[in-house]
C-alpha cells in the first residue's frame, strides 16, 4: 500500500529522527533512501530506533536519490540545501527543503546569511511551505516548497489572523521561547547542559535570521511593510516553542478567540484555546495552540508549537502530503507525549 | 474494526491518560467507558487531548461499566480496587488491575498494605500480568490479570534470566531509580517541582512496597526463598526508570548479554544492548533495555523501561490483548519520544 | 559586634529561608525570634541548615516579637500582614513587610484584592522600599517599608532609566518569566513536577496581581498614567526571573546601555551588560543585570534577578539595612550560584 | 589581613571558578595568580563575577607562578598536572593537584591512565588529600596533596566507618550518581543538553577510572584487598553527587547510624541523618552526608556531596588549609543552595 518512495537527507539530525518516526507511521510514503555527510548505520545515530526499523544511512549522492525516491526531505545546514536541491530538481525528484536556503527572497537572503544565493532559478517558484499563508493549492503544485523556520510557523500563525485589525504601522512585538532541540545536535556551549538547565536567556535578539523571515512573510500577507522586534530565548528543555505575539490594535476587539477560530476553521491543527496554551499539550504532535487577550489596545496573542515537529518535520511531511495529491493531515502526529 | 470495547477506570490520572492514548490507537479495542471517582469531561484533565478525542468521564458504575465493556483496566489507588474488580467479575467483565491489590499473596499484601485483603476468592486465581514470568497462555487463561508494578517489572526482567546463574543465598541488590510521574498526578511534598528539580535522593529505601513484589515474584521464579535489598531514587525527569540490579554469581559467567538475548528470543519487546542503556531510548514505548556486565563475581544488570508504559499502561494493553485472543504486541507503543 | 536583634515572620518558607540565610551572614543583625504560624523545630522545615543553625519557629506572638525584635520581617500571605504589621508598629518594631499588603494605594488594592485594607493608617505612611525608585532616604526614614514584588522589581529597574526617552501613551509590553519558587512552598497543580517540567506557559496572563503594582509605581514615577500589559510565564528552573519590557520611543535612542549606566552609576547592584542577560548570573545574588537594545523605534530592556532574593530576601534586608541606619548594600549576597 | 597567596590554574573551569568563590571569602588565603592555558578576561570565562571581582587568566607559567603563590591549586585536566607540579614543589610552592595524575600508586595510575607516570619522586611523597582517611596531621606536613576524586570522596565516606563490619571478601557495590558539571565545560555529545535531560544512563560502568580509586584506598584503609563493583551515572542536574554503597555485614548491625557518627564525630562536615539523604541539603557546601539502613545482612550507606565543592573545590580548600597552619574548616562553605 505505501507507493511513493521518499527520501530523508540529514537522517542522523533530530529533524531527521522525526521525520523518520513519521514517515514509519505513514500510510503512503515509504523511506527509499536515508542520506547523510557520511555513511553509516542509522542506529548508531538514534540508538532508540532499535528493533523498530534499521537502514544504512548512505552518502547523498543525488544520482542514487533520483533513482530511488519520488521525493526528498533535505534537513540539511542551510547554504548546503541549494547545491542538492536544484541537482534533485533536475533529476525530476520534488524538494521539501528544510533548510532556510529557499524560505526568504534573494535581498533577504543575501542580507541575512552574507552569501550570494546559490539556485536563484528555483528560489523564484519555491513555494514557502506554510499551508496556512499561502493556500493548500500552491503547495501542491509545487514541485520545491521552502519549508518555515520554527519561529517564523509559531509567529505567523499567532499573528496572521489578526493583520487586519492591527495597527501595522506600529512594530510587532514577538517574544519568543524555544527548547533547546531548535540548536541542532552538535555540541556547542549553548547547548552544554551546565550552561541551559537552570537558565533562561535571549540569544541574537532583533538580529536573529528568523526575523527577516517573519518581516517578510507578514509584510506580504498585509501587503504593507511590518517591522517585527524580535526577542528569542531559550528555555530549558528539550522540544516546544512558545511564541509571545504583541499588535497594536486599529480599534478594539470584543472577541479575539472568535476571530482567531473563524480564520482556522478548516485548519484541524491549529487549536484557539479558552487558557493560556501550554507546550506540554503540542509537544509530540503537529498542532498550534493559540491563546488571545486584549488589553490597553494591545492584542497578546500566544502560539505554542512543536520546534521540531509543527516547526520542522511534520510542516514538511504536510508539505509533501499536498505535493503528492495527498491530504494534508495524512499522518500527521496528533497525540502529545503529555504527560 | 473496533470490536471489544473497553473501560479505562481512572481516566483522569496519569495512566489513564497513557491507556487512552494507546488505545485510540489500538486496532481491535475501543473506548466505551471513561470511568472516574467524579464525572467530568475528558479535556479538562487531559488538555492535550483536545480535538483528539472527547468524551465524558463517568462516575464508575459498575452495571454501566458491565453493560458497555467486555475488558475493564482499573487504573485506581490500591485498596480500592478490590470492590470494583470483585464487581465486575461477577458481571462477566474481564478485568486488567493496574493497583497493587491483587499483585501479592495474602500474607505479603495484608503486611505491605497493613489491611485485610477485600476479595481473597479473586485473589487466588489472579494472575501476575507479567508474561515473561508466567508464561503468555496463563494470561490468555485469566480473567483478572494483576497489573505489576513499575519497579518490580523493571527488576524483575533484569534478573530473570540470570536466577540459574545466581547465588541466590545473597541478597538481590537493586538500586532503581524513578521519574516523577510515577508518585501520580496528585500535588505532595515530594512531587512540588522545587523539592525535585536538581535533586536526587531514595525514598523509602528497603521498605517500599515494592520490594515485597520484587521478592515474591523472584522467589517464586527460583523456587527458593529470596532477599532483596531496594532502594527506590526519585529522578527529577517526568518519565522513566532504571533499576540496577546486582547478583551474586555461582561461577564466572563468560557472556550474560548472550544469555539475556536467547532467554528473551521471543519477547521482541525486550532488548538486550551492548552499550549502557538509556531512559530516552525507551521513553514512550513499551521496550524493556538491558544491559549486562560481569566484575568480581558479581553481575550487574540494569533495565530501562517507562514506567508509564512497560511499567504500567502498555503493559496493561499487552495483558489485555492476551486475555482477549489477541497478539501480545498489538498496538504496543514502540517509537520512543527521543530526542 | 552583632547588636540589631532582628525576627523573621514566615520561617518556614522559601523566603524565610533566604532571609535566614543571609541573617547568617549579616555582621549586624542577628536573629531574635522565628516565626510560624505553627511552631516546630526550624530544621524540619529546612533540612539543610543542619549542623550550620539550629533554633526553633515559635508562634507568632506580637508581645514577644516586640520584647525581642527591634525589626521584623513578615513573609506571610497578603492579607494576613496587616494584623501583625499593625501590632509590631504599635509596639515600636519596624517592619519590612514582604507581602503585597502595604505595596498599593487603597483602591488599586482593593481591586486587586478584593477586600477592604485592614490598615489604612499604617498604609498611608508605608514606604514602597524599592530604594532605586524611592530614594535610599525615604527608606531610611521608614518605620514600614513594603517590599516591592518580584516581577514588579524586574521590570520597574528595566523600565526606569527609560521613562524620560519613552513614549507612554503607548502601553509597555512586560513579557516575563519566573523560577517556581515564586509560587512558595505549597503544593498545587501550578507547583507539580510533572506540569511544569518541559513545560512552559502563562499564568493569569494580563490581570496578575502585580499589573497593577507596575502600573501604579511606573505611573507615579513618570507622573502621567502608564498602561501595561504584563504576561507573567512560568520557567521550569527553580529560581531567577527574566523580564522583557517593551517601550514605544519618543525619538531615537543611540545608546540606550550608556543611559542606563549612568542612571544606575551609583548602584553597585545593577549590572548593565553588553551581552544578553542570563538568570544563571544572578541567581543567589542581590544583582539585577540589565541589557537593551533599540530597534525600529521600540526599545527592548530585558533584566534578570534572582526572585526569592532581589525579588524578596535580598531586597528585605537591602531595606532593613538603610531602617537601621546601615550601608544599604550590607551582607547582600553577590556571589552567584555558577554553575 | 589576608597573608597567604594562592594560584588558581585552571581558572576557567568550573572547578576554577568555585575555588574563585571560596577564596574570595577566605580570610587568610589571597588570589596571587590566575592561570590558564591561554590568558584572558577571568570575565569572560565567568560572567557572573562582574562587580565582584575582576582579574586577568595568565598563562602558567610557573616562574611567575611561585614569585607570587606559596600554595598553587591546580585544576587542570590529568596528564597536565605533573609537569607544574614538580616545577612548582622545585620552587618551594607547596600544590594541592585536583587531577588524577598523584593519586594512585604507579602501577595503577599507569594502568588506568595507559600513560607512564610523569614525576615518580613526588608521587611516592604525595598525601592523598581525605582528611577523614589520612589523618589531618599528615596533610599539614604535605608539600603536594593529591586532592581525591569526587565519586572516590563520597563512596570511601561512606564506606570508611564500617570497613570493621563488613565481609570484605564480598565485593562493595557502588551504584553513584552524579551532577553534569562533574563533565566539564567542554561540549561534547554526553554533556549536550538534549542527550542528559529527561534521562539517566550509566556511563563507563565498572570500567570508570574512579574505580581503582575507591578500591585502592578502601583496601589500603582495611589493609587487605577489596574489590569493588562500580556503576556511575549521569543525572540531568548541574551539580551533587549521591553514591550509594552496599556492604555485606560480618555480623548483625544493630545502628549503623550510632558507629557513622561516632566515627565523624570530630569531622563537623559530615553529617549523618536519619532520614535519607538528599542532593539538594549539601549542593553549594562542603558538607557530607550520609544515611545508613541494614537489611537481610547487607549494609546500605548513601552519600550525598556536592561534586564541586566537597568532591573537588572546597576539599581542596580544607587541604590547603591544613597546609597552611590554618584550621581545617576555614571559610568551607556551609549553606546550602536551597531551595
Amino acid at each position: 500500500m505505501k507507493q511513493i518512495p521518499v527520501a530523508v537527507i540529514g537522517a542522523s539530525g533530530f529533524t531527521g529522527l522525526e521525520l523518520i518516526k513519521i514517515l514509519l507511521n505513514h500510510p503512503r510514503f515509504e523511506i527509499a533512501f536515508l542520506g547523510g555527510s557520511e555513511g553509516g548505520d542509522l542506529l548508531e545515530s538514534h540508538p532508540s530506533l532499535k528493533g523498530v526499523y534499521s537502514a544504512a544511512i548512505e552518502k547523498s549522492d543525488v544520482d542514487r536519490i533520483a533513482d530511488r525516491a519520488a521525493l526528498a526531505f533535505l534537513a540539511v545546514p542551510h547554504k548546503q540545501a541549494t547545491a542538492i536541491a536544484k541537482a534533485l530538481l533536475d533529476r525530476g525528484v520534488k524538494v521539501v527543503d528544510l533548510s532556510a536556503d529557499y524560505r526568504l527572497n534573494q535581498a533577504n537572503y543575501e542580507a541575512a546569511y552574507g552569501v550570494k544565493h546559490g539556485d536563484l532559478d528555483n528560489l523564484q517558484t519555491a513555494v514557502y511551505g506554510l499551508p496556512e499563508l499561502v493556500g493548500r493549492a500552491a503547495i501542491a503544485s509545487a514541485r520545491l516548497t521552502a519549508n518555515p523556520g520554527c519561529y517564523p510557523t509559531a509567529t505567523i500563525l499567532a499573528a496572521l489572523p489578526f493583520l487586519p485589525y492591527a495597527d501595522l504601522t506600529a512594530p510587532i512585538i514577538v517574544d519568543a521561547k524555544s527548547g533547546v532541540s531548535g540548536a541542532g545536535k552538535q555540541c556547542v556551549d549553548r547547548t552544554h547542559f551546565v550552561n541551559v538547565n537552570e537558565n533562561c536567556f535571549t540569544y541574537a535578539p532583533i538580529v536573529h535570521r528568523h526575523a527577516p523571515e517573519i518581516k517578510e512573510k507578514l509584510s506580504s500577507a498585509a501587503q504593507q511593510p511590518i517591522e517585527v522586534v524580535f526577542a528569542p530565548h531559550l528555555l530549558p528543555i528539550t522540544r516546544g516553542m512558545l511564541s509571545s505575539v504583541y499588535l497594536r490594535q486599529k480599534a478594539p476587539i470584543d472577541d479575539p478567540a472568535a476571530i482567531a477560530r473563524k480564520f482556522y476553521a478548516e485548519n484541524p491543527f491549529v487549536r484557539v484555546r479558552d487558557e493560556s496554551v501550554q507546550i506540554k499539550w503540542v509537544a509530540g504532535t503537529h498542532y498550534c495552540d493559540l491563546f488571545c487577550r486584549s488589553h490597553a489596545g494591545v492584542l497578546f496573542v500566544q502560539s505554542a508549537i512543536d520546534n521540531l515537529l509543527r516547526g520542522a518535520a511534520s510542516a514538511a511531511v504536510a508539505n509533501a502530503n499536498l505535493m503528492c495529491g495527498l491530504p494534508c493531515e495524512t499522518a500527521l502526529p496528533a497525540i502529545a507525549y503529555a504527560p
